[in-house]
Protein backbone atom coordinates (compact mmCIF):
# COMPACT_ATOMS: atom_id res chain seq x y z
CA UNK A 1 0.00 0.00 0.00
CA UNK A 2 1.23 3.30 -1.02
CA UNK A 3 0.69 6.51 0.82
CA UNK A 4 1.19 9.19 -1.82
CA UNK A 5 1.10 9.15 -5.45
CA UNK A 6 3.90 11.98 -5.26
CA UNK A 7 6.41 9.36 -3.53
CA UNK A 8 6.12 6.86 -7.10
CA UNK A 9 8.09 7.45 -9.87
CA UNK A 10 5.59 7.66 -13.12
CA UNK A 11 6.37 6.41 -16.18
CA UNK A 12 4.31 7.37 -19.68
CA UNK A 13 4.84 4.46 -22.08
CA UNK A 14 4.20 6.63 -25.06
CA UNK A 15 5.85 9.01 -26.93
CA UNK A 16 2.44 11.12 -28.00
CA UNK A 17 2.76 15.23 -27.12
CA UNK A 18 -1.14 15.55 -26.85
CA UNK A 19 -1.09 11.83 -23.57
CA UNK A 20 1.95 14.10 -22.03
CA UNK A 21 0.30 17.55 -22.01
CA UNK A 22 -2.87 15.30 -20.40
CA UNK A 23 -0.70 13.83 -17.77
CA UNK A 24 1.08 16.89 -16.80
CA UNK A 25 -2.94 18.80 -16.33
CA UNK A 26 -2.83 16.48 -13.48
CA UNK A 27 0.12 17.89 -11.49
CA UNK A 28 2.32 14.96 -11.82
CA UNK A 29 6.06 14.64 -12.21
CA UNK A 30 6.66 11.47 -14.88
CA UNK A 31 9.09 10.44 -17.08
CA UNK A 32 8.30 9.54 -20.84
CA UNK A 33 9.69 6.16 -22.31
CA UNK A 34 8.02 5.17 -25.54
CA UNK A 35 7.65 1.30 -26.32
CA UNK A 36 9.28 0.17 -29.25
CA UNK A 37 6.85 -2.77 -29.56
CA UNK A 38 5.16 -3.29 -33.13
CA UNK A 39 1.15 -2.83 -32.35
CA UNK A 40 0.28 -6.38 -33.17
CA UNK A 41 -2.99 -7.36 -32.03
CA UNK A 42 -4.73 -11.01 -31.01
CA UNK A 43 -8.19 -9.14 -30.16
CA UNK A 44 -11.62 -8.57 -32.30
CA UNK A 45 -13.13 -6.05 -30.62
CA UNK A 46 -12.34 -2.91 -30.27
CA UNK A 47 -12.47 -2.69 -26.61
CA UNK A 48 -10.18 -5.73 -26.75
CA UNK A 49 -7.94 -4.26 -29.12
CA UNK A 50 -6.95 -1.26 -27.46
CA UNK A 51 -6.63 -3.00 -23.77
CA UNK A 52 -4.27 -5.37 -25.40
CA UNK A 53 -1.84 -2.62 -27.10
CA UNK A 54 -1.80 -0.57 -23.85
CA UNK A 55 -1.03 -3.89 -22.02
CA UNK A 56 1.58 -4.44 -24.47
CA UNK A 57 3.40 -0.85 -24.36
CA UNK A 58 3.52 -0.67 -20.87
CA UNK A 59 4.58 -4.33 -20.25
CA UNK A 60 7.56 -3.59 -22.55
CA UNK A 61 8.79 -0.92 -21.28
CA UNK A 62 8.84 -2.41 -17.97
CA UNK A 63 11.12 -5.21 -19.59
CA UNK A 64 13.31 -2.96 -20.65
CA UNK A 65 14.28 -2.56 -16.80
CA UNK A 66 17.38 -4.53 -15.99
CA UNK A 67 16.72 -4.81 -12.40
CA UNK A 68 13.09 -5.20 -10.55
CA UNK A 69 11.04 -2.10 -9.93
CA UNK A 70 9.60 -1.31 -6.89
CA UNK A 71 7.09 2.38 -6.30
CA UNK A 72 7.04 2.32 -9.96
CA UNK A 73 3.67 3.06 -12.13
CA UNK A 74 3.49 2.47 -15.40
CA UNK A 75 1.35 3.99 -17.91
CA UNK A 76 0.52 2.75 -21.22
CA UNK A 77 -2.21 3.83 -23.89
CA UNK A 78 -3.52 2.84 -26.89
CA UNK A 79 -6.09 5.15 -28.63
CA UNK A 80 -8.07 3.66 -32.28
CA UNK A 81 -10.84 5.32 -34.23
CA UNK A 82 -13.94 2.93 -35.01
CA UNK A 83 -16.66 2.99 -38.16
CA UNK A 84 -18.91 0.87 -38.19
CA UNK A 85 -16.81 -1.82 -37.11
CA UNK A 86 -13.89 -0.86 -39.08
CA UNK A 87 -10.73 -0.02 -37.17
CA UNK A 88 -8.70 3.10 -38.41
CA UNK A 89 -5.12 3.35 -37.30
CA UNK A 90 -2.58 6.21 -38.44
CA UNK A 91 -2.71 6.49 -42.07
CA UNK A 92 -0.02 5.20 -44.16
CA UNK A 93 0.21 8.08 -46.28
CA UNK A 94 -1.31 11.28 -47.49
CA UNK A 95 -3.87 9.35 -49.85
CA UNK A 96 -4.34 7.03 -46.67
CA UNK A 97 -5.41 10.33 -44.61
CA UNK A 98 -7.92 11.34 -47.38
CA UNK A 99 -9.58 7.85 -47.37
CA UNK A 100 -9.63 8.30 -44.08
CA UNK A 101 -11.01 11.86 -43.66
CA UNK A 102 -13.64 11.06 -46.26
CA UNK A 103 -14.96 8.35 -44.65
CA UNK A 104 -15.73 10.24 -41.27
CA UNK A 105 -16.88 13.40 -42.37
CA UNK A 106 -20.61 13.57 -42.42
CA UNK A 107 -20.92 10.75 -39.78
CA UNK A 108 -20.67 9.45 -36.41
CA UNK A 109 -17.53 7.30 -35.34
CA UNK A 110 -16.22 6.02 -31.69
CA UNK A 111 -13.19 6.66 -30.59
CA UNK A 112 -11.92 3.84 -27.80
CA UNK A 113 -8.66 4.48 -25.58
CA UNK A 114 -6.96 1.59 -23.64
CA UNK A 115 -4.77 2.48 -20.33
CA UNK A 116 -3.27 -0.39 -18.87
CA UNK A 117 -1.68 0.53 -15.36
CA UNK A 118 1.38 -1.41 -14.15
CA UNK A 119 2.11 -0.62 -10.57
CA UNK A 120 5.11 -2.00 -8.91
CA UNK A 121 4.75 -2.19 -5.16
CA UNK A 122 7.39 -1.49 -2.70
CA UNK A 123 8.17 -5.67 -2.55
CA UNK A 124 8.14 -5.35 -6.48
CA UNK A 125 5.21 -6.82 -6.77
CA UNK A 126 3.24 -5.86 -9.64
CA UNK A 127 -0.91 -4.83 -9.67
CA UNK A 128 -2.38 -4.56 -13.37
CA UNK A 129 -5.55 -2.44 -13.93
CA UNK A 130 -6.52 -1.96 -17.71
CA UNK A 131 -9.38 0.05 -18.97
CA UNK A 132 -11.14 1.26 -21.34
CA UNK A 133 -13.10 4.71 -22.70
CA UNK A 134 -15.16 5.07 -25.51
CA UNK A 135 -16.69 8.77 -26.96
CA UNK A 136 -18.39 9.02 -29.90
CA UNK A 137 -17.27 12.02 -32.26
CA UNK A 138 -19.75 13.66 -35.03
CA UNK A 139 -17.43 15.30 -38.22
CA UNK A 140 -19.54 17.99 -39.86
CA UNK A 141 -19.37 17.26 -43.86
CA UNK A 142 -16.52 18.28 -45.73
CA UNK A 143 -15.59 19.15 -48.99
CA UNK A 144 -12.60 17.32 -50.69
CA UNK A 145 -11.01 21.03 -51.16
CA UNK A 146 -11.01 21.19 -47.09
CA UNK A 147 -10.02 17.56 -46.83
CA UNK A 148 -7.17 17.94 -48.54
CA UNK A 149 -6.18 21.15 -47.06
CA UNK A 150 -5.94 19.09 -43.52
CA UNK A 151 -4.19 16.49 -45.06
CA UNK A 152 -1.29 18.75 -46.13
CA UNK A 153 -1.31 20.77 -42.90
CA UNK A 154 0.37 17.28 -42.21
CA UNK A 155 -1.18 16.78 -38.99
CA UNK A 156 -3.45 13.80 -39.63
CA UNK A 157 -0.11 11.76 -40.03
CA UNK A 158 0.97 10.68 -36.05
CA UNK A 159 -2.70 10.36 -35.47
CA UNK A 160 -5.61 7.65 -35.29
CA UNK A 161 -8.59 8.06 -37.55
CA UNK A 162 -6.20 11.13 -39.24
CA UNK A 163 -7.21 14.12 -37.49
CA UNK A 164 -6.53 15.74 -33.78
CA UNK A 165 -9.52 17.17 -32.32
CA UNK A 166 -7.39 19.86 -31.00
CA UNK A 167 -6.55 23.00 -32.79
CA UNK A 168 -7.45 23.47 -36.63
CA UNK A 169 -9.78 20.43 -37.31
CA UNK A 170 -11.70 21.74 -33.86
CA UNK A 171 -14.10 23.65 -36.84
CA UNK A 172 -15.27 20.59 -38.02
CA UNK A 173 -16.77 18.67 -34.82
CA UNK A 174 -20.09 19.14 -34.87
CA UNK A 175 -20.62 17.16 -31.63
CA UNK A 176 -19.32 14.64 -29.27
CA UNK A 177 -20.56 12.52 -26.46
CA UNK A 178 -18.18 11.27 -23.82
CA UNK A 179 -14.84 12.32 -22.66
CA UNK A 180 -13.25 14.86 -24.51
CA UNK A 181 -9.33 14.22 -23.67
CA UNK A 182 -10.24 10.44 -24.24
CA UNK A 183 -10.37 11.38 -28.37
CA UNK A 184 -7.07 13.31 -27.72
CA UNK A 185 -5.52 9.54 -26.14
CA UNK A 186 -6.02 9.63 -22.36
CA UNK A 187 -9.32 9.75 -20.67
CA UNK A 188 -8.28 12.02 -17.84
CA UNK A 189 -10.75 11.81 -15.67
CA UNK A 190 -10.90 8.38 -15.27
CA UNK A 191 -7.32 7.90 -14.85
CA UNK A 192 -7.66 10.92 -12.11
CA UNK A 193 -10.25 8.91 -10.13
CA UNK A 194 -8.11 5.43 -10.10
CA UNK A 195 -4.80 7.48 -9.13
CA UNK A 196 -6.51 8.94 -6.02
CA UNK A 197 -7.07 5.41 -4.73
CA UNK A 198 -3.60 3.90 -5.06
CA UNK B 1 -22.54 39.86 -51.28
CA UNK B 2 -19.16 39.43 -50.00
CA UNK B 3 -17.01 37.41 -52.04
CA UNK B 4 -14.27 36.47 -49.85
CA UNK B 5 -14.11 36.36 -45.91
CA UNK B 6 -10.56 37.66 -46.12
CA UNK B 7 -11.57 40.74 -47.55
CA UNK B 8 -13.95 41.82 -44.46
CA UNK B 9 -12.38 43.33 -40.61
CA UNK B 10 -13.27 41.25 -38.82
CA UNK B 11 -13.86 42.55 -34.65
CA UNK B 12 -14.50 40.05 -32.00
CA UNK B 13 -16.14 42.07 -28.89
CA UNK B 14 -15.41 40.03 -25.97
CA UNK B 15 -12.07 39.83 -23.99
CA UNK B 16 -12.15 36.25 -23.07
CA UNK B 17 -8.65 34.41 -23.95
CA UNK B 18 -10.21 31.63 -25.16
CA UNK B 19 -12.52 33.13 -27.80
CA UNK B 20 -9.54 34.61 -29.05
CA UNK B 21 -7.92 31.60 -28.84
CA UNK B 22 -10.72 29.09 -30.48
CA UNK B 23 -11.48 32.10 -32.86
CA UNK B 24 -7.47 31.85 -34.40
CA UNK B 25 -8.20 28.35 -34.89
CA UNK B 26 -10.42 29.24 -37.99
CA UNK B 27 -7.43 30.85 -39.17
CA UNK B 28 -8.88 34.08 -39.19
CA UNK B 29 -7.35 37.52 -38.49
CA UNK B 30 -9.72 40.10 -36.74
CA UNK B 31 -8.80 42.61 -34.02
CA UNK B 32 -10.13 42.47 -30.31
CA UNK B 33 -12.66 45.26 -28.92
CA UNK B 34 -14.28 44.41 -25.84
CA UNK B 35 -17.58 45.96 -25.23
CA UNK B 36 -17.90 47.58 -21.81
CA UNK B 37 -22.04 47.36 -21.56
CA UNK B 38 -23.41 46.33 -18.23
CA UNK B 39 -25.16 43.01 -18.78
CA UNK B 40 -28.00 43.33 -17.78
CA UNK B 41 -30.90 41.19 -19.87
CA UNK B 42 -34.50 41.29 -20.48
CA UNK B 43 -35.05 37.58 -21.10
CA UNK B 44 -36.40 34.58 -19.57
CA UNK B 45 -35.27 31.60 -20.85
CA UNK B 46 -31.42 31.07 -21.34
CA UNK B 47 -31.23 31.02 -25.19
CA UNK B 48 -33.08 33.85 -25.34
CA UNK B 49 -30.88 35.57 -22.22
CA UNK B 50 -27.50 34.61 -24.27
CA UNK B 51 -28.81 35.91 -27.55
CA UNK B 52 -29.86 39.26 -26.07
CA UNK B 53 -26.32 39.73 -24.28
CA UNK B 54 -24.16 38.13 -27.37
CA UNK B 55 -26.27 40.68 -29.61
CA UNK B 56 -26.11 43.53 -26.91
CA UNK B 57 -22.21 43.36 -27.00
CA UNK B 58 -21.77 43.30 -30.25
CA UNK B 59 -24.11 46.21 -31.35
CA UNK B 60 -22.32 48.18 -28.67
CA UNK B 61 -19.07 48.02 -30.49
CA UNK B 62 -20.53 48.90 -33.60
CA UNK B 63 -21.89 52.00 -32.18
CA UNK B 64 -18.37 53.18 -30.51
CA UNK B 65 -17.44 53.42 -34.46
CA UNK B 66 -17.96 57.49 -35.06
CA UNK B 67 -18.11 56.38 -38.77
CA UNK B 68 -21.06 53.85 -40.37
CA UNK B 69 -19.22 50.64 -40.75
CA UNK B 70 -18.75 48.77 -44.48
CA UNK B 71 -17.19 45.30 -45.46
CA UNK B 72 -16.88 44.56 -40.98
CA UNK B 73 -18.06 41.96 -39.42
CA UNK B 74 -18.76 41.97 -35.33
CA UNK B 75 -18.52 38.91 -33.50
CA UNK B 76 -19.99 39.03 -29.96
CA UNK B 77 -20.85 36.27 -27.77
CA UNK B 78 -22.08 35.24 -24.33
CA UNK B 79 -21.70 32.24 -22.02
CA UNK B 80 -24.34 31.05 -19.08
CA UNK B 81 -23.81 27.73 -16.92
CA UNK B 82 -28.00 26.89 -16.51
CA UNK B 83 -28.36 24.31 -13.13
CA UNK B 84 -31.72 23.08 -12.68
CA UNK B 85 -32.95 26.29 -14.34
CA UNK B 86 -30.48 28.54 -12.22
CA UNK B 87 -28.32 30.92 -14.12
CA UNK B 88 -24.60 30.97 -13.05
CA UNK B 89 -22.76 33.41 -14.01
CA UNK B 90 -18.90 34.65 -13.20
CA UNK B 91 -18.29 33.98 -9.48
CA UNK B 92 -18.77 37.46 -7.13
CA UNK B 93 -15.90 36.18 -5.00
CA UNK B 94 -14.08 33.43 -4.04
CA UNK B 95 -17.07 31.92 -1.18
CA UNK B 96 -19.22 31.99 -4.61
CA UNK B 97 -16.93 30.12 -6.42
CA UNK B 98 -16.75 27.49 -3.65
CA UNK B 99 -20.83 27.65 -3.76
CA UNK B 100 -21.40 26.99 -7.22
CA UNK B 101 -18.63 24.42 -7.75
CA UNK B 102 -20.20 22.55 -4.70
CA UNK B 103 -23.49 22.96 -6.91
CA UNK B 104 -22.32 21.92 -10.19
CA UNK B 105 -19.95 18.47 -8.93
CA UNK B 106 -21.72 15.03 -9.31
CA UNK B 107 -24.32 16.62 -11.61
CA UNK B 108 -25.24 17.40 -15.57
CA UNK B 109 -25.55 21.00 -16.25
CA UNK B 110 -26.03 22.72 -19.78
CA UNK B 111 -23.68 25.23 -21.00
CA UNK B 112 -25.38 27.82 -23.45
CA UNK B 113 -23.05 30.18 -25.53
CA UNK B 114 -25.25 32.83 -27.64
CA UNK B 115 -23.47 34.14 -30.99
CA UNK B 116 -24.50 37.66 -32.66
CA UNK B 117 -23.12 38.41 -36.11
CA UNK B 118 -23.50 41.43 -36.65
CA UNK B 119 -22.64 41.95 -40.66
CA UNK B 120 -21.99 45.43 -42.32
CA UNK B 121 -21.58 45.62 -45.86
CA UNK B 122 -20.29 47.91 -48.66
CA UNK B 123 -23.53 49.83 -48.42
CA UNK B 124 -23.07 49.89 -44.53
CA UNK B 125 -26.49 48.03 -44.52
CA UNK B 126 -25.91 45.34 -41.66
CA UNK B 127 -27.28 42.00 -41.28
CA UNK B 128 -27.60 40.85 -38.36
CA UNK B 129 -27.42 36.62 -37.22
CA UNK B 130 -28.07 35.55 -33.71
CA UNK B 131 -27.81 31.79 -32.47
CA UNK B 132 -27.29 29.77 -29.99
CA UNK B 133 -25.52 26.45 -29.03
CA UNK B 134 -26.02 23.91 -26.02
CA UNK B 135 -23.66 21.53 -24.23
CA UNK B 136 -24.53 18.74 -21.73
CA UNK B 137 -21.49 18.70 -19.18
CA UNK B 138 -21.07 16.12 -16.35
CA UNK B 139 -18.78 17.13 -13.35
CA UNK B 140 -17.35 14.27 -11.25
CA UNK B 141 -18.36 14.32 -7.72
CA UNK B 142 -15.62 16.34 -6.11
CA UNK B 143 -14.49 16.80 -2.51
CA UNK B 144 -14.53 20.17 -0.53
CA UNK B 145 -10.96 19.98 -0.27
CA UNK B 146 -10.77 19.38 -4.50
CA UNK B 147 -13.23 22.63 -5.15
CA UNK B 148 -11.23 24.84 -2.62
CA UNK B 149 -7.50 23.77 -4.48
CA UNK B 150 -9.33 24.52 -7.14
CA UNK B 151 -10.88 28.25 -6.19
CA UNK B 152 -7.14 29.00 -4.91
CA UNK B 153 -5.83 28.60 -8.47
CA UNK B 154 -7.93 31.78 -9.23
CA UNK B 155 -8.98 30.55 -12.48
CA UNK B 156 -12.64 30.64 -11.71
CA UNK B 157 -13.11 33.88 -11.07
CA UNK B 158 -13.45 34.95 -14.93
CA UNK B 159 -15.74 32.27 -15.87
CA UNK B 160 -19.34 31.09 -16.20
CA UNK B 161 -19.77 28.50 -13.40
CA UNK B 162 -16.67 29.12 -11.55
CA UNK B 163 -14.95 26.57 -14.15
CA UNK B 164 -13.05 26.51 -17.40
CA UNK B 165 -13.29 23.01 -19.29
CA UNK B 166 -9.45 23.34 -20.49
CA UNK B 167 -6.28 22.61 -18.01
CA UNK B 168 -6.42 21.74 -14.64
CA UNK B 169 -10.15 21.05 -13.76
CA UNK B 170 -10.47 18.86 -17.03
CA UNK B 171 -9.82 15.85 -14.72
CA UNK B 172 -13.32 16.56 -13.29
CA UNK B 173 -15.40 16.20 -16.54
CA UNK B 174 -17.28 12.99 -16.56
CA UNK B 175 -18.21 13.54 -19.85
CA UNK B 176 -19.86 16.14 -22.34
CA UNK B 177 -22.97 15.87 -25.05
CA UNK B 178 -22.31 18.28 -27.55
CA UNK B 179 -19.58 20.51 -28.69
CA UNK B 180 -16.94 21.13 -26.55
CA UNK B 181 -15.60 24.89 -28.10
CA UNK B 182 -19.41 26.13 -26.79
CA UNK B 183 -18.02 25.31 -23.30
CA UNK B 184 -15.12 27.18 -23.78
CA UNK B 185 -17.38 29.79 -24.58
CA UNK B 186 -17.34 30.24 -28.52
CA UNK B 187 -18.97 27.31 -30.66
CA UNK B 188 -16.47 27.51 -33.74
CA UNK B 189 -17.91 24.32 -36.15
CA UNK B 190 -21.33 26.25 -36.25
CA UNK B 191 -19.48 30.04 -36.55
CA UNK B 192 -17.63 28.18 -39.53
CA UNK B 193 -20.45 26.80 -41.41
CA UNK B 194 -21.91 30.41 -41.35
CA UNK B 195 -18.37 32.51 -42.17
CA UNK B 196 -18.19 29.82 -45.03
CA UNK B 197 -21.83 31.02 -46.61
CA UNK B 198 -20.82 35.01 -46.21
Amino acid sequence: MIKNIHAIQIILASSSPRRRELLTQLGLNFLVMPSNEEEHYQSDTPEEIVKELALLKASSVAKSFALPLSNTLIIGADTIVVLDGEVLGKPTDKQDAIAMLTKLQGRTHQVFTGVSLLMFEYNHQCKTNTFVACTKVFVNEMSLKEIQAYVESGEPMDKAGSYGIQGVFAKHIGRIEGDYSNVMGLPIATLYEILKKI
